[in-house]
């Protein structure tokens, strides 16, 4: 039996898992009722950390012991399998109330996990037994957490303090902590982790050999009781790197014997070994490239290792020329992921599947979703999103990301005419997957708070319940986080509720006017610095000039990328008539003079949003402190922390970039407000 | 009897101390009359090191294996000490031939070992005896390196390699090379040396404690066998940091004698130290403005520490807002170091000296004088250059600085009237200051040729002979160098010498036009970025708009820096119609449009010579390889490569700044080169 230990106790530790006492007396009665004793068929990992978290969550909620045991009780909560049920997918489950049982039946015991987790999230938030009841599978079979860690203890683009799973350059000693982030992780869904940076430095190529492979084990070992499947990013050139071979050619007859090899060893190590997670030829990490392969023939030869064990390969589609001239103004890193990829479809393995960034950039406050998604019928696809905030305010910010999950799930591909949304091939209904579903870079780190920015945790959790159920709408998901996170106080939830939606237009505002991006800081990416990417080798230019801005990505004049996408959407963004303003400079160069659908000219929209937008980010602080006794004082002096710093932040972002497009351009603010 | 070893013995490393076989029989059979005995009458240090270094060339450049004995020869050289020759300064020397000996005489042993090695320049230069003859007085007393190198083997703004006097955060063992360093270094006048970085860290601190003393003394046993004095950078705060007090307020009095026991310390183990080198309030190193105190009260207290062993205190007049914001318009970093010490002066004890960067800004390729020199009669000043190459190419781009440092040491400041010139100031004669000179920032590391480019170690070689000379000219420096660092061959050192005089017109046409400065990428300050430094907190702004380009320092309209000048330089920089071209936008704000004494436009300016100061980069190749077979294959092809990346680097600066000014100003060039 599974004994929870949860390393902190404090509320901003805690996230959405308080389970505070049950104020409602109804409530309380009615869910008293059922908690008395905790019923599990099985004994499993999973199903003996469904009854612990619940055991544990009666007890502070309600007061009640319960009892745990085998045998079918009068009264309590029923966690029982029905392989057969048709009903449900291997982690789907049913909440059924029986008298006074509550029946949790899932096809396997991740369901069971599942279904306790959905109960006290419904108990959390109040609801009664009636409307908790029901059938849940979730959308998409892969949702995935992606860590950048380093075995150093940092983490790439990591902004909630170091690593939880390393420090100085050996796994970290107190696994209590990792057992909590797989709770949280379980909690909204999640079924598998890669736990080290897709770029694999020197140490962590080892953790694909009998030198680390106990260590990542004993990780291995905690996922599991929680549903979780452990995958490790792998440097596509081991072989070399661990001495064995002078080559790592996947065509080459002994580097597939090596791979194979190695996933015999690690499966010895992890029976339920989800994989490996590739970046390659991307960055300058090495891959098939170098060998005058393609990425079919570096995937396959993985897929082809792993397969036997039912492992997978993520194999990142973030590939793009990053030693470019910037006087180059043919090439466009944004055609990059869909020129390398879209001709190769058909060539992969059933087991591996393309991770694809939402964007063809690369997670820009605004950027038009990628032309890769439905363009590829007979490959396996994944998106990848961002939940740590790396060019969106580094959890220093303010900026609930669901909206923008929503946006790009809900985007229309046309891929099989209307209606072919990118939800649609994700979770592999589009085109029938074997798999796919969605990844993205965690957000966490071992700050007390895991995520920094206190307000953070929204994005983390709401990632996983989108992954869950992507139809789920931002705003159900902001309530549902918002009252298990600080309670049941409405007004106060709708405080905080709109603080978060406000979030990405505020700082959409004042960093990334019309969807140009990449006005920050090289390197490090936060703070302003317009020309911070234009004379660069990353591709990344807005071609500001005194007459204009914007990258023409037209058919006609410019790099043509628009012609990437399904007809319809290839006209839309095409044709300056028709492309939305906020993406209006992602597209097209045009004149500062030129005039928005919204009535603006472009420079008068940049100066007007840069002033309403270092304004409203004032204005975060004040609705803020409007909630002072009503947050507990360790969470509301850091939010309040956080927010005064974007609030100054915001200042120095609005005056730095209107004063570089005033200085450009020459023309004055209409409304005459102070331009350096 | 010093024995020395160098520790490698390549071209590369040797300098311009090769001591290659005489080819001339003429000369050869003269010199050799007198290098068959080598007379000393004392056993000193220096002494001893100048009979070696005699002996050692006389028998590389002549074969001859040279007797040293104390009695007087018939033939041969004699070093003698003339302790009443008032003709001689403390480090003077007369050279003297006398039937076929040569005498050597100096008023110390020091002036023994400056007469040995002007003996030796003269021999490798191929000068008859007659004219090595003479007498000789260095100009300034002090002549100073400072080495900013850090414990861990790191150097701050070094460019050619590691440390050669640490690593892994101890003391080198490789004690030859610290001789060879201090060989070099006395071979030019070089007289004292500071050997740790001036930002003083954790580690550092403890150089004057037992923990680091006895390594400091074995380092300071070498250079004082070269008639070096050493000297420490120390931590203002090192009271607090070595863990004896609560405060480093230097009007406290547990404070004033905890310094003279650690000055006091200091001497029992080098009982000659120099003194201490402090940047205190500058850059975030800790100073007496914590305490409300101000420089003189900060340095003062280390002075008083220091009389008693005639110790010196030199403090870095370095101190400015680095906490600026970019919105303040009135602030002037360049007004900085004068606003804080000029109403200072009277109050300083007379063993310190103020040590001023030879401008008001920070060692850029072009800047105005600052206006401190002279205008402090009653305080010590020491000019500070810098022979590593921070803003000018960073030794991978030519840029021989000799003429740079000529210009300001000529630069008149009208301080007593016409011709009050920087180096009256800096030579103690224009106010008989008890101590002054010259210092600079070194540009050696453990490269095998000490300078990471070849030709840069004329920078090296040429600062030690202005600092002996302000008087020679760059072009006799230059010759003096190539002479003994490549040879004989006339026209070979023709073509060196005018790589040279032209390399840092070319490095200025194609980086800063017209005075503008700090258009370098951030941090490293390699490579161009016109707003790098734009809207940072360092005070470094050119106000680049659509319109002009320049930074208003006037008295009328702008920061009034021009008034912190004598009345004939203020007058003429704070004119628009008598500031000199190339220093234009350093101190005013005009339109790119603004017709300059050459009758260029600013803008075309601009164009043009970044255009053909690419071309000119282009043309050092060509030339360098004009001498591919009179120059050692090493050292031919090592600079070459160097000045191969200078060609293709130069092109990266033309584009980028041509692009930056046209894309802002919208003005064409007018011969239509290409622009992107």
């Amino acid at each position: 039996m599974n004994t929870i230990q949860t390393v902190q106790t404090s509320k901003s530790y805690k996230c959405w898992l308080q389970y505070d006492a049950v104020v409602n007396q109804q409530r309380k009665e009615e869910y008293s009722v059922i908690a008395k004793v905790i019923s599990k068929q099985l004994d499993s990992p999973a199903a003996d950390a469904a009854a612990a978290e619940l055991k544990m969550a009666f007890e502070s909620m309600l007061g009640i012991h319960a009892e745990v045991k085998h045998e079918k009780p009068e009264a309590g909560v029923l966690l029982s399998i029905a392989e057969s049920a048709d009903y449900l997918t291997d982690e789907g489950f049913e909440i059924k109330k029986e008298g006074s049982r509550l029946l949790i039946t899932g096809k396997t015991d991740k369901g069971l996990l599942y279904g306790a987790f959905h109960l006290l999230r419904g108990m959390q938030t109040g609801e009664p037994l009636a409307k908790i009841e029901g059938i849940q599978n979730p959308a998409n079979p892969l949702r995935m957490i992606n860590q950048w860690d380093n075995i150093d203890g940092s983490i790439e683009r990591g902004y909630a303090g170091a690593s939880i799973f390393y420090e100085n350059n050996e796994f970290t000693k107190d696994l209590g902590r990792i057992q909590d982030y797989a709770r949280l992780l379980a909690s909204v869904g999640i079924n598998g982790v890669s736990i080290n940076n897709v770029n694999v430095h020197k140490i962590e190529t080892d953790m694909i050999t009998s030198v680390l492979l106990p260590d990542v084990a004993k990780i291995a070992d905690i996922f599991r009781q929680y549903g979780i499947r452990l995958f490790l990013s792998v440097n596509f050139a081991s072989p070399i790197e661990l001495g064995d071979l002078k080559t790592a050619d996947p065509l080459e007859e002994s580097v597939r014997q090596w791979w194979k090899n190695k996933a015999e060893e690690v499966y010895t190590y992890i029976p339920d070994f989800g994989g490996f997670v590739v970046k390659a030829d991307s960055e300058h990490r090495p891959g098939p490239f170098t060998y005058g392969r393609n990425h079919a023939d570096g995937s396959n030869m993985l897929a082809e290792a792993l397969a036997p064990f039912g492992g997978l390969v993520i194999w990142r589609c973030f590939v793009y020329n990053c030693m470019q001239d910037w006087r180059d103004r043919k090439t466009d890193r944004a055609r990059a992921a869909y020129d390398h990829f879209e001709p190769l479809d058909g060539q992969f393995l059933d087991n591996v599947i393309l991770q694809i960034k939402n964007g063809p950039m690369d997670f820009q406050v605004r950027e038009p979703v990628t032309p890769l998604f439905g363009a590829m019928p007979k490959t396996n696809q994944v998106i990848e999103f961002q939940v740590t905030q790396e060019y969106t305010g580094q959890q220093r910010h303010l900026c609930y990301l669901v909206p923008q999950w929503k946006e790009v799930l809900n985007f229309d591909t046309y891929a099989k005419g209307k209606g072919s949304a990118v939800k649609q091939v994700v979770d592999g209904s589009m085109y029938e997957y074997k798999h796919s579903g969605i990844a993205a870079v965690s957000n966490i780190g071992n700050d007390e708070n895991w995520t920094g920015h206190t307000l953070a945790q929204a994005n983390f959790y709401g990632y996983g319940r989108l992954t869950w159920n992507p139809e789920l709408s931002s705003e159900d998901i902001a309530k549902e986080w918002i009252s298990q996170t600080f309670g049941p106080d409405e007004s106060m939830q709708q405080v905080i509720s709109h603080m978060l939606h406000d979030s990405w237009p505020i700082y959409e505002s004042y960093t990334a006017p019309l969807g140009v991006g990449w006005m920050v800081n090289p390197e490090h990416h936060y703070g302003p610095n317009v020309d911070g990417y234009e004379y660069s080798v990353w591709g990344t230019y807005h071609f500001a000039d005194c007459n204009g801005i914007g990258v023409d990505r037209t058919i006609e004049s410019g790099t043509g990328y628009t012609s990437q996408y399904f007809k319809e959407n290839e006209r839309y963004y095409n044709s300056i008539d028709t492309c939305p303003d906020n993406l209006l400079l992602f597209f097209h160069h045009v004149p500062y003079t030129h005039v928005l659908k919204s009535g603006e000219t472009v420079i008068q929209h940049i100066y007007n949003t840069h002033f309403e937008g270092a304004d409203e980010a004032a204005n975060l602080v004040e609705t803020w402190c409007s909630l002072k006794d009503r947050i507990d004082p360790q969470r509301f002096d850091a939010v309040l922390k956080r927010l005064e710093e974007q609030a100054e932040h915001s200042k120095q972002w609005r005056d730095r970039i209107n004063t570089y497009f005033y200085r450009k351009s020459g023309i004055e603010d209409k409304q005459k407000r102070t331009i350096y």
